[in-house]
Parts: C-alpha cells; sequence; structure tokens
C-alpha cells in the first residue's frame, strides 16, 4: 500500500510535466561510474514513461584525459588552458561519442525505452565557430594563444531533435559541433546544454554534476529554491561566489529565453533526480523566472 | 527515498502497459460512495498519466432504484426479472446520463485530466436490439413477459471512442443503447464494457465490482492468477459455481475475442486497481489467454 | 419538377453556407413539444447533410421545474431568483444532460446523422465561476441572496468541439459548466450559446425561441433584417424595448465578435430555421454586422 | 413552405449519396446546345454542394465534325468507320481540350464550384494503345484499315482525380488518351466514363444521352429499375434489341467491377439528372447488380 | 569519366536549388518548332528530377493567328491592337488549350514525368477583368475602342497550383482568364507568368524568349548579371532602351514581390536553359536583388 | 555544351533510380584513405540530390587493428579467428562510432548534405546475438574457442531509418549490434548492410570494396551484369571460386528477399559508383534477379 501512497503523491507532478520537454546535462561522477550512471538513465527511463520528452547532453572531460594518457597522448595546457590539435580532438570524438555516447544509449535500451545518439554533426545539429586565440600570460609574459579545435555555438538546429523526440526517442548529445565547413569541433558541454534547452523550448533544464546545489560561500546553505532576482542578489552581495556563478548564469541564460524552471542536482546520490522533481521541498537547487 | 524505490518497482509495469488500452468496468458500491469512487477516480487519472488509454464504462442498477423511489415510482418485477417501461427507462436515462457519467466527467476534470461523457447513443456507438419477451413462471403458471425497453447489445461502432481516445480524452460511457431506429434501451452494464474492450482490441478488461475475486464455492480461496484452461477445468469440477461463473465467462470472452488481460478485483479497497496492476502478485483475479 | 426548382433555388444559399459552422440555440416550446423538436431536429440534419458544421445548445428551464415538482422538490425563489441548492442542481442535471441532451441524440440518429451529447464538464469545455451574491429587496429589505450553484462562463475550450466536428458528428451542449475544482454549475443557455459561438468563430448563431423575431414595441411590426447601427438605434429611440433588448444584446455580442450573422426566429413553427435560412426575405430576424 | 417540404423529401436521398463518387458521362445534345449544358451543370453542381463526389466525362463527336468542317477538312470514313488522321487528331484535341472541356470548367465556376479540366495526357491518366487494323468490306473488297490515332484503353491511373476529388475539385475530363511513349490517341468516351468509374470504385455511374432509357424494341417501354440479370434475360429473350445492348453492356461492366449503381437517362431534359436521383421511381434507367 | 566531372560540377547547383519552385514562361519560337521545344521540355524535366518545382506558362500569339487564317478568319487590329471577338476568343482557347498546352504536357509525359494542363479556369485560378476601352488615334481621329475579350489579371488562387506541385506534378498554364462571372478572357502571357511566380512564391522567375538577354542600346553588349538598381540605373541612363524596358520591369516587379531570381534567355538555342542555372557566368541575363 | 549533354545522358537514370532506396556498404581502402573517401561521399550526395534515398553502411576492421596498436593492445587471433574481448569491442567501438562513422556525417555535411551517425543501439535497430564459440583446431588439437563480443544479427528495426529517410536526412550505419539485454556487440559490416537492405525493401544494394567486381578465377574477365541462376551456374562450373562466392552469395540473398538490385564495385577508382549507375555497360558487376 505504501506504494500507492507513493504513486497518488507522485500523480500531481506527473501531472504538471506531462508532456514536456526536459533538457538533461550529465556530467561528473556519473561519467565514470557506471553503478552511478545507471541509476541515472533508469530515472531519465522512468520520467521518459511518465510522460515527460527527455533529451539528454553529456561531457566527458576526464574520460578524455584518461583515454589520451592510455594512448600515450599527454595533454597539453597553456596558461592553465588545454590545447587540442587534432590528435585530440580525435581522442576526444572517439571517446564521446563512440564510448560515452553509444554507451548512453545502449544503457537506455537496456532499460527498456529507445535511445538514439548523435553529435553536434548529425543533421547540422550544433554550428559552432573555432574560438579566437586568448591572451595568456606566460613566464611572465602575454602570449596568444591558439587553443585549437574548440568552438563556441552559433547555432542550434533543432529540427533533428524535434523529430526524434516526437516519435517516442530519447536523443543523447556529445558536446562535439561542426564549423560551416564541416570541420568538427569540441564544444562545452554545459553551453551546449542550455542552448539545446532555448532551442527546444524546453519546460526545465536540469545540470546534473558532483555538486549538491547552489550554495553560499561558506558552503554552510544550500539554496533550494530561488527566483532569478534573488540569485542576483545574493551574487551582488557576495554571499554566492566563484565556480557557482557560472552555473546560476547559465540557468539564468535559459529562464531568460523561454525555459521554465534550470535545476542544479548532484547526479551521484541515487535517485536525486526523482527527489528534485517529484517533491515539493526538492534536494538540490530549483530558479525559476520569479 | 521509499517514493524512489516504488516509482522504480513501477517502472516495468508502466514500461508493459505504455500507450495499452485499458477498459474499466465500473460497479457495485463505488456508483453509490462517494469516497470510494473519489479514489477510483483518482487510480484511473494515474493510469491515464503513465501513459494508458483509459476507457470507462460504468452501471448504476441501485441509484436507478433508488431514485425511482424518490420519484413514487414503484419498480416492477414479474418472476424476479425487472420490468423497464418509458417511464423506468427515461429515469435510468436521467441516472446513468445525467447524474452518474456527467458526475464521473467533472471528478476526472477534479483530478487533473479531460473525460467525456457518452451514451451509446452518442455517435451510434451502442447499436442494440430489444431482447425478446421471456418466459417466466408466475404464479405456477407460465407466461411470456415483455422486459420492456432493454436491448442486448448487436454492434459496437468505435469510431468516436477511438478518436476520443487518440486526442488524450477520458471516455466514460453508461450503459444505454440504441436500437436501428434511434430508440435508445437499457443495456448491462458489464456485457457493454466486454464487447467496447473487444471492438477496442483493448489490453485489459478490468471489472471491478463489490467482490475480491474468483473464489471457491467455499469461499475460502481466490484465484489471483488463471488461464483459460484453468478456469474451465475449475468450473467443470464444480470448485466454482454461481454468480462466478458469468463474471469468468465474460471475461473469457474478451480473451478470445483479442483482449490480453481480463481482471476482476473489489473496488471498494482503497487503491485496488493499483495494487492489481503494478505488484507481481496482484489482488483480485487476472484471467490470461494460456 | 416543382422539387427540382425548389433545389435549384436553394443552391445558392447551400453555396454559400457550405463549411460554415452554424450555432443554433434550442429553446421555448421545442424543449417540451415533441412533434416541434422533430422537425427542428430534421431541418438541422438537412443543414448538416447540406454540407453545414452544426452546433446545438439547448435549455429545458420548464422541464426542470416540472420534474422537480414531479419529484416531490419545489422550486424555491427569492426576490424573482431562483435558487439552485445541490439537489436542484443534480435534477437540473439529470434533465438538461440525461434526458433532453441525450433524447435530442437520438433524434439526430433518427433522422441519419451521428450526435454526440456534451456538458460543460466534457473536455472542460465549458469554465464557469459561482455568481456572487446578488441584492434583492425582500419585504422591504435589502438582502445578499446566494443564488447557489450557479455559474457564470469564464473561457470556452473549443478543442474537444473542433475535433467533433471536423469528424462529422453534431455535438449537442447541456448548459452546465464547472468551476476550476471540477464542480459543477448551471449556466444560462443563451450566454452558453453564444460564447461557443464566438469560441468557434461560427458563420451564424441562430437563436430558436417562441417569438418570431424582433418586433417594436407594440409588436405591430417584425424586423426582418437589420444592421447593429439600426438595431441600437431602434433600441435608442425606444421603438424596441424590453424583453427584446436582451436578445438583440446578446446577437451583437456575437457579431462584434467573429460571427458574420445572427438570426432570432420562432422554432415553434414547421421548418421556420429552412425558411429562414434559404429565403432571401427570411422569416425571422437577421442581424449582421453592416 | 413548398420548398421546405421538397427539402425534406430529397434528404434521405441526401443521405444516402453523401461523400459518394458519381462519375457522369455527358453526351448528346447537351454537347451542343448551351441551355441544356447549364442545366445540367447546374445539376451537377448541386450534387456536388450536397455532399457527392462528381467527376465528369464527356464526349463532343459533333462538334469535332462541325469545326472540321469549318477549318475545310472533310471527315473521312471508310466502310463506316471514321478515319482519324494527325490533322483530325489535332482538331479533335482543340474541340475537346480547348473548348468543350474548357467550356465545362468555366460554367462549373459560373455556377459556384471549382472545375479543374483535363485530357487523359494529364497525370498520365488514361494509357491507350492504338488499335489494329480493322477489317472492313470496301467495294465488295475486303481491306485492312488503319483507322488512325485512335486508341483502346490499357490502364487509368486515379491518382490525380482522387486527389482532386479529396480536395472538393470537380474535375472534368476529355476523351483524349496517351500511349506508352506520350502520343495522344482519341478514345471512346463511354469507354473512358466506365474504367474511370471501376478505377475510382464509383458508387454511380450515370450515363446522359438523348434517349430516355432502356426501351424495348418497339420503344413502347422504358425499364426504369432493373437488376443484372433481369437486364440479361431481355437481351436473351430478343425483347431489348440493337443499340440498347451496348449501352447496357457498358452498365454491366461497371457494375461487375465494383460501382453500384448504373444510370442511363435523357439529358437534354430539364433537371432529369436530379428526378433521376431523388425520387423513389426516377426517371430513366436504373441497373444495379441484384 | 566527363560525365562524372560534370555532375560534380553541376552539384552545387543542384544543391542550392533543390526544392525551389520555378516558374518558366515558355514562349516565341520554341511555341512554334517541335525540336526546339522537345529540348526545353526535356530541360525542364531534368529540372523536376535534380529536385526543383517546375511551373510552366506558355504563349502562343503566332499559332493563334495562324490557326485563324486557316480557319478563314481574318485577325482584326485596330490602332496596331488587337480586337478579340467571341469567334477570335474561341480559337485562342482551341489553340492555347487543346493544342498547345495538352502538347506540352503529353511532350513531359514523353520524358518520364507527369504534367497537368490548365487553364486560368481550372480551380478558379486566374481572375481577371474586361480590360477598359483603349483610346486610338485611328485616320488622325482619337477612337475608343473595346478590345473583346481581353483581361488584366486582379488575382492569382494558387491552392490548385500548390496541391498539384506538393504530389510531383509539373504544371503547364495556358494564359486564359476568368472574370467574375466565369466568362473566359483573353490574358498577357508573361503577366500571367510573373503574377503566378509571385503567388507561388517562387526562387527563379524564368523568362524564355527569342532574344539572348537584355542588351544595351546598340545590341553590342549582353549583361549577364545585374541587380535591381543596376537595371534602373541603365534605364535612366539611356543605355537600355525600348521593347527591353518590359521585360526588365517584368522581372523587377518578381523581385520586389518575394521572387529571388528573375532570367531572361533565349529559349531558341539548345539546353540554354541548363547552361544559365548550371554555370557561373551563365548565358542570357539573372537579375537578382541586390 | 558538354555539360549539358552528360546531364541529359544521366536522366534516364535519375528518373528511374528517382525516390528508390539505395543501401551501401562502405569498405576498404575507402575507410583509409580520406581522399578515396571524400570522393566517395562527393558521390553520394549527389546521388541523394538527383532523389534517392542514401542509406550508408560502413566497415573499418584495419582502422580499428591499427588503433589498438596504438593503444598497446595486441589484436589476438586464434586459429586465424579474431578473438573481441571488452577492451577491443571497447576501442572497436570508439573507432567505428566515433571516428569513422561520425568522420562520414561531418564528410556530409561538408558536401551539402545532412547525415545522421547511428550504431546498431540507436532506435534498437540492429538486435543480435553473441555468436557460438567456434571449434578451431589449434596445435592439431580441436579446440571450442569463445570469439567474445560478436555477434549474429536476429532482427532489423527500421522504424528510426525511415523515419529519418522520408525527413531527408542520409543515416550513416556503423556495425554495432545489441542483444536482448543491451550488451554491445560487434557485427559483420557486410552481413548488416545486407540484411538493412532487406529491411528496407532497399531498390539497390551496393557493395563497395577495394576489388573491381566478380571475375573469374584466373582473374581474366570481369562479369558486369549477372543474373542469379547465371551467377549460380558460374559457381557450379568452378568457374567463380574463392573469395568471390561469399560476396555473390550476400548479393543473391539481398535479391531473394525483395531488393531488385546487387551491384559490387572498387571503391578506390574515382566516381566509380557513378559510372557504374549512370551508364548502361557500369564498370563493376550488378547482379539481378533474372
Amino acid at each position: 500500500m505504501k506504494r500507492v501512497d507513493v504513486l497518488m503523491e507522485a500523480l500531481p507532478y506527473i501531472q504538471q510535466f506531462h508532456g514536456k520537454t526536459v533538457v538533461v546535462k550529465l556530467g561528473g561522477h556519473a561519467m565514470i561510474d557506471s553503478d552511478t550512471l545507471d541509476t541515472v538513465i533508469q530515472d531519465l527511463v522512468l520520467l521518459h514513461y511518465v510522460g515527460m520528452k527527455v533529451v539528454i547532453v553529456h561531457g566527458g572531460g576526464p574520460e578524455i584525459t584518461s583515454k589520451m594518457k592510455a594512448m600515450g597522448k599527454e595533454p597539453k595546457f597553456v596558461g592553465g588552458l588545454r590545447i587540442t590539435d587534432l590528435e585530440t580532438l580525435e581522442i576526444a570524438q572517439m571517446v564521446l561519442v563512440g564510448k560515452i555516447n553509444d554507451g548512453i544509449v545502449s544503457l537506455i535500451a537496456r532499460f527498456g525505452a529507445q535511445g538514439v545518439g548523435l553529435s553536434g554533426n548529425d543533421g547540422n545539429m550544433i554550428i559552432a565557430k573555432k574560438i579566437s586565440p586568448k591572451k595568456v600570460v606566460v613566464d611572465d609574459e602575454e602570449q596568444e594563444i591558439d587553443l585549437g579545435h574548440v568552438g563556441d555555438i552559433e547555432e542550434i538546429n533543432p529540427e533533428l531533435l524535434e523529430g526524434l523526440i516526437n516519435k517516442g526517442y530519447i536523443p543523447v548529445i556529445a558536446p562535439i559541433g561542426m564549423d560551416r565547413k564541416g570541420h568538427s569541433l569540441n564544444v562545452n558541454a554545459d553551453t551546449a546544454a542550455g542552448e539545446i534547452a532555448i532551442a527546444l523550448k524546453a519546460y526545465k533544464f536540469i545540470n546534473m554534476s558532483d555538486i549538491d546545489g547552489i550554495m553560499n560561500a561558506g558552503r554552510t546553505r544550500t539554496y533550494h529554491r530561488l527566483t532569478i532576482s534573488e540569485a542576483k542578489s545574493l551574487i551582488n552581495e557576495g554571499i554566492i561566489v566563484g565556480g557557482m556563478i557560472p552555473k546560476l548564469d547559465a540557468c539564468i541564460k535559459c529562464l531568460e529565453n523561454g525555459v521554465s524552471y534550470a535545476h542544479i542536482i548532484n547526479g551521484n546520490k541515487n535517485h536525486n533526480l526523482l527527489l528534485e522533481l517529484f517533491t515539493r521541498e526538492g534536494i538540490g537547487t530549483m530558479i525559476k523566472k520569479e
């Protein structure tokens, strides 16, 4: 009977989210630990079956680094920035598209739904532009460094995604973009996920990472529910600082461009995703317009 | 966290039933007791939201009788059979279509889905034929009794239902049929529900009544899972007797005409419907082909 | 051969109305007299078959009153206003939805088309709000009277109607609305019909009642064709007075919200509907924008 | 009020024919006399507006002959058969497609519907094959005569017609076919109409000519209603003879290939078409399967 | 291998034009010389098969004149303007619709695609209005001359065309319009083609005539690529004069109403159409917005 | 002008193949040499633009082997068979899906069309079953060898492919299958391509490899056009031997299961694909049913 009560309590959320698009950025530990990933994918398949349109965007930085080392290729950094030469790009593509992406798709199948793995090359989905050289101080001297095959997103073509979603598939997207001449470029997964959420006019954008949510400077408090203006105040007042700020900014950009809710949750804890979506108080941070 | 476990355990059932049509006959106590009806409708709305196509057929005998008495019209019986004169038919229609049916539709709205109330007149859905007079022994004498405006179902036109289901409505059907000249006739709700399940090629036919399931003669055992052949054996061996037999026969007719599963459950116990569908052992009786 | 001439004379009207939506309010005597109703429904089925999209909204006040009395329930009025307690609402719903509405649907079937009976609960079609208490003078004292379960229409959701019309059904609508919590409310049938005509962007709104059309104060003249401005002048000049005014106002509201023509005709005279639509001079009153 | 009665009497026929396809062969006098043609087209537009899907196939022999003479081209006949050389074919095409066909289309527009004129070349609709030379006795000698650009129909491609019908156009077809190399050929209009009725699985095939219907040898009796077997008996018994036989055979071929009713009526009498379709006794000959 | 290189060079043009609508005006010599017409139609069928949506509008003045003479009807001119009496209109319709139009359709079939021949009567496509009498000086006296059944285009109804194009047919249109009462009128083919290009929001409007393109006054230079402003300058500076100006104006009207490119090419030279479309430098004149 | 002649000569082939599905297996040298691959992809994009529905299935064995070595993983063979342990599978997936597949997709974009890269995991497209251990003689002793994560294809689910093709994408498929529990398996690319051609009811199956076509034992003759029965005779008579036989068998299997034509061509020679398809004599081997 407990089962029944739970379902009944979940009903209002299920109704509210029915038919809505949810773009989920998968990152952090879940990309390396297969048990964690299993749970997350199972949760997403559940969301799919109770009526949401789920789109997954994943990262994979640590895995790329470890595979590069396994292949005897030393990652290069200049002034703290990673240099992506052609060989690095190839390894990144192999790891992101061939290993992580295709692996998520088969996990989705294992839990009973149907995924379709995509890179930004597919259907010209993510159009990007090689980023300009960055000024970096090396040995007390400012240098202009070409970061290589890395791109800023210029445009999302959502037709392919929309077609797949409407036929009941779960698209899984690797953060590879393409310039207008058809050359692949590494793009930032967080940015890609946000832009895709905007292009799809998603209801929710969910960023799953290794932190429990937006916290104050002393990490003594997690903010579970924030409006845009509250979030901005907390930043202005210096209460939210450091790495929290770009995460918040990405959420705010989504909300200011048509997405209704943005969430930041810790993907490493069992079923955090469901707890965040199906309980009133939530477990991570939810930001909404007002 | 329990909530999450429950949802995870429900997932395989949700997947299995996804997009499938379920025809539910609502009868018995639930037609009179509003708390019971609330729970049942809430369960059905949940089934709708997790992806099933729900169709409701309801009865209402006791309510008709009580309303007749309230209107000073004495129900007439000859040899145990109810006589449905024109006035009785009118009261039945008012109670079934105007009170019970429209009431269920507004309950569905209250729990967040959209219902459409129908009688068999709508879209020529239930075509029936006035039943022939019955031979009845009255005062030791056999008489032929005309039961009045009561019909046997000849044909179901499912187009209207299919159109509504595919647009996401929950059809709610009162057991009123129509003869080929456009005259209304009372039809048996169990039969109507079964025929509709067959016409819709439903996945499940669920009969909710006041009994816990199919039981043996001594009511010492409830059979939770039966195949058609097991059910027939139990009848032949005299283990299942009496009023249980027509209930079983109705289920078997469905199964032999394309329905995959038939269930008999007690609608008066809280959330029995979910327990029957979302647990392996079930709580009522499920009959399947083999 | 006369038959043929008539068809030829009807052709220009048939062409003009082809594929257009016509919302017809059925009221008055036709709701009680079955021969009158037969003729009206036959006319409407003809309109359907020559290509119009017919939507019927009906009233039923007198029938409710008579059924209340039959059930030993005395209609209550305070200061001339009817009080609708829960029991009254139940009787109204039974009469409107279970008797009149379902009866019209079977008549439509009898004349060879397919109707679908609806209340405002179906598909959340008529969203209403309980009306505020009215100030009434009783025994020389002003009192605030709660009229009970009566609603003002807030919103029409036309999707269900549009779906049914496009599949060739004739929707028949009882004047029952629903508040946002799923409670039924009695609504005014004239208002409901007008709002539905507006929501469907109907071509014609036809109000069938017991009067021959808009007449002057002395009832010496019937106005067959009026523009909005002519109608307003006649009111301002005191030529049209009394109960004619709200009827005209309802028509004007439709015309000012996208309906092309509004008609007021006497539904009790044989085939008035066809005479009004298929002859140049008409037989009731037609109001158009200019 | 007579108007109304007529409409009411027409209603059952309108219902019965609703949405059905009617292929009408227009021939004889109506092709030359513009008043007659006006009436016929008006009737067909009425059928269109009361819900039938009308397809017109027309002939035009006499008009071709008169235009040939006007152009100083003497029609050639050998042993009673017309020879169609290239020049004759060109004149036939100009008259049939450019004058008669386009003229019917503008008449349809004048009466308020939309026609689309077609030859068998359009959309590869009528695929024909040059007929083999005929043996003819000329001056007591048997000769093989090549009749020229005349074709037997091999295949009807109905896709273009179906597309136009479903969008509400009235297709008007000239009896020009095309061989598999794209050369135009004159084809028999009666045959073309019959084959098109079969290809469209039409409900009715109506042959409008200059005779009142199927008559006995002495022309003392017109048969208004016949079954296939009755028709065959009348032929076998020598009661129906001569030119009536090929007309009957064409109807029987339609009926044996899926058409439900075939009619032969005199197109020269005012509104015969409506009288045949909208009265029980009819005015020409109707043949049905049994 | 040369074949392959050519295909590869054509690829970028094929890509650019894919799915785009091209309205081609066929006129001049090609209407009389069957070899020239063969080549042009073959080119158009190729354009169709590599993915363009081709619409053909043709003229036929010389052919009408020669057929009139053959029929002993002398063309009448007053003050240089042709008078189109009813008989002339009939001949024009026969030649344009029955001979030229149907002939192009069978040519299209011969080269492997499917055409549909249309006049402006079909689907009420070209609505025109009889032109007003023109003032003409005859024998030193100004007279008002009624040019007869000649029309100015008022409106294009593109629905029929759009339906045919989307189903893969090549529409072929004769320059016959219809007034609002259903009377046919001769219309100018160049104007009809331009208006149809605008109504279809075509990508290209191509005018095939007997000149090589837009040339300067001395005919010493052909302008292959022009912008609207360049064209206007050349006219203003008196470099482009005479009959070139109306041709340019027609192109400019298209470009200012949504068409992207207008071309003027000589249809008498083999495959000029393909050379113009599939080479960078082109062979006639292409005008674009800027 | 040569350009134009070539296009005209290609037209009959373009017409014949229009709208037809072509499944192309890309293998051999083209998988390693980027210039060769460029040309092949350019050809395929041309086929796409002239109206064919192109589906690409690729291999990649040599690339996997070289990448394994680069990663310090020695390919293992027992008795001549490759052993695919988990690590080998991971490398294969990374190379096939992440490098080759995604690379082909970006090449397609570069040449102006839109590809979608897929593995058999996507949409549960290729369902396979781990192959049973093989008996192998090692050191004169027969052993049962488990080949590891290698699968035989059991079922193709073509829905995803069909959806993408109909929206104008070019699917690119890596030879990775999935067992019914969601585990990835290496599958043979030739077999995958053939099964996909059958599942899509393709018009053509084209196997591009490193040989010029089917040759006799002495490699003195290439057979350009063969029927199934001719091919079987040549095998039976010992004229075709060795590795040619499985290639022929794969083609024959396709032809016997609904594919119309099978081709074997050398993908390393410039534009062989177009020469094979667009010339009568062809350049490789074409096998058809009879």
